[in-house]
């Protein structure tokens, strides 16, 4: 075997990127896998196109069959994007045993199961490293130095525009319209940024890890999703104030081989490792029974960290390739999926509200958190200039969210409270 | 294949810790390696002392010639310690046909590569997970994760007694001697303390992770080492002041082809995500060519920690096994050895000393900086109470070490300097 020859499908960011480390690290490449690296061909939507990396003799083309159905071509890379049509051309590159790296998390997300199967049943490789948390090793960590033992929790920072996002309106004190204009200009946040903002991205990121790492088949609906596009500069003073800084967490956690999974903006104490994750940068914080607590941080977005992962996973399909033993990237999940039901699951929440400013209203509010067998561990008050309205802000210790959103319903009916602000999550104490 | 037979060299915490997760985690095992697990001896010094683990079926043996010449045990774990015995313990094992696992940095750091080319000749595994970092796969990392990138700079915290005792110093405003007792008692640190302050703990595990990061034949006597033992509750207020974190950083960097290895105190910028490393835990900080910055936090020692290493370790040999395609571990090195002369180390330094209180002084000073080429970036000056003396602060811009190795001579030279109390390298601004 003195050359691997690769099928591009894409040409955007991420592909340039691959097609520039394989160029530039191609010295590396062959000094460690004992072959040269070759992209025979890519698929682009338009060949008249400038592009900024050396093609050396790779040939562009407009039609999928010419790699799909190329039997020189070993590995194709996929780096297209979006689902169904991808999806499509993947599975037919697998049965015509070509071995598959994907970047694309939505497809994961939706299809993965479906297509790692195939992938076996064909014999080939199949990895996916770069779609999740960009230049992180996360996947390979979770499969192999993560392996022996059972996570017990999972919180990441996996998406770098919200992360902007709230590191700017906390660290600048502007407004959360004004930050993410600024983060669309700049490239980190696209003209529409539904899917990041709305936390599905995050969600979908979510979804890979924690099937992986609780080594169970969860879904993409199973997880519970809510957004940063709420957030207000108020909401984060008053958080910084209790010694919070808010991140969007997606968190997976087990108890009594249950699990849950949810992505919402998350309230961190300062000094927790992941609240020190600023900026566009990623990071996945996991629990074990055995190892502890472990921290990854790197960037998770960018044409070379996400190529390098891409080329990380390339290297792992040539060496096995070289010693015959492709076909076995796929563990089935061990459990049974086994969600946790509201009453299970457990958590402590920041509530901030606007009660009506009369006498016995602070204890009208403090009295419906007990009756919900809801325990205050941190309580403001404030008088709203002008107003006839007091805003409080309160902390619970843990508490049943069963319990917590009982309290939300009355609060909502109670006439000592004019309207609830805003409530969050608050983890990692 | 339907069991693995593994032979235990010592059976202290980390041994304990192997048996442990080997028992508790066995459907986990199973579950991925389609075989069981089983710890068939354990070699020990007194096969009477009672243990806090299940041995099931192992057998404790003071003979070592019991396990490196029993032709069922598979795989030999190394968590012995201690080197010479050791290496030769481990040699014979490897030519009896044993794939090795082991923790020792301080054997690895003296004979990894040839016991790694052992390995090779023999055509067996040899995995080194847990010798540095305890549970932070960062040599999976390294190898694997960034495989395809160039690494330009590496910087870790590798010991966590010296991370212990420097943030307790810091946080807490105690002396070296105060917190050092402290953590004997806490049993963070060993009662003859010298191979963790003085870096040469640190300067092992970064000999093995430079040679690997770097692909080139480190040796530990490349490595300049200093330790925290001079530091002072002084020093750290300064550097507080100055906006830095001082951490015992173990350094490795690449330019034009061009390594420098060294442990040394170290102040980082509060905002660097190595300054956020704090108590016992480790980190590993890595800068690539594509892949930017990385960083990897978690438990550097442990029993469970450092096991799960070991475990994840011996998983992927028995994966190899079943693919019957062991003694593939070893990459040799893709360079040859070029370190960096004081003339190409560049850095900044925190500088502070005791000057003779008269006029003119702090003119001579800053002098001496300027003729060596040096700028000045940050400069504090104090009198002393009930002193003929100012203490002077400086930080320099970026320089070559060796003037800066000219600019100390020429302040002890100086009748303007009584004495020079300490001086810092400056990292990752």
């Amino acid at each position: 075997m003195e050359n691997v020859s690769i099928g591009l499908l894409g040409f955007g960011t991420v592909g340039s990127g691959v097609v520039h480390i394989i160029n530039a690290h191609q010295d590396r490449l062959e000094h460690q896998l004992g072959c040269q690296v070759s992209i025979r061909k890519i698929l682009v939507q338009d060949p008249t196109k400038p592009r900024k990396v050396d093609l050396k003799d790779a040939v562009l083309t407009q039609d999928v069959n010419d790699i799909i159905d190329d039997p020189t071509i070993d590995v194709v890379i996929e780096v297209m994007g979006s689902v169904e049509d991808t999806k499509d051309y993947v599975s037919r590159a697998l049965r015509n045993k070509k071995h598959i790296l994907t970047a694309n998390k939505d497809m994961m997300a939706l299809y993965g199961n479906e297509l790692l199967q195939l992938a076996q049943e064909n014999e080939v490789d199949f990895y996916y490293e770069a779609s999740v948390a960009g230049g992180i090793p996360i996947i390979r960590s979770l499969v192999e130095g993560l392996a022996p033992d059972r996570l017990t929790n999972l919180m990441g920072i996996l998406n770098g525009t919200t992360n902007y996002i709230l590191t700017k309106m906390s660290q600048e004190g502007r407004d959360y319209a004004d930050v993410l204009k600024e983060a669309q200009s700049l490239g980190f946040a696209e003209a529409d940024p539904t899917s990041d903002v709305e936390g599905l991205d995050a969600a979908r990121k979510l979804k890979i890890l924690a099937s992986l790492g609780f080594s169970m088949d969860i879904d993409l609906a199973d997880v519970s999703v809510t957004g940063i596009s709420n957030v207000t500069q108020n909401d984060l003073e008053f958080c910084h104030q209790l010694g919070y800084s808010m991140k969007l967490i997606a968190l997976a956690n087990r108890d009594n081989g249950k699990v849950e999974v949810s992505v919402e903006p998350t309230l961190i104490p300062h000094e927790h490792p992941l609240a020190a994750v600023n900026n566009e940068f990623n990071a996945v914080y996991v629990n074990g029974e055995a190892i502890g607590e472990l921290m990854f941080y790197g960037p998770g977005a960018g044409m070379l960290p996400t190529a390098t992962a891409v080329v990380s996973d390339l290297m792992t399909v040539i060496k096995n390739m070289r010693l015959n033993v492709t076909g076995n990237s796929m563990t089935p999940p061990q459990y049974e999926k086994n969600l946790k039901t509201d009453d299970e699951v457990a958590a402590k929440y920041f509530v901030r509200l606007l009660a009506v400013d009369i006498p016995g209203t602070f204890a009208e509010v403090t009295t419906l958190f007990g009756q919900n067998d809801i325990s205050l561990e941190k309580v403001l008050q404030l008088p709203v200039a002008n107003e006839a309205h007091a805003e409080i802000v309160v902390t619970t210790y843990k508490t049943r969210k069963s319990n917590f959103n009982k309290v939300l319903q009355a609060l909502e009916n109670s006439i000592a409270v004019k309207n609830i602000k805003s409530y969050y999550r608050i983890e990692g104490e």
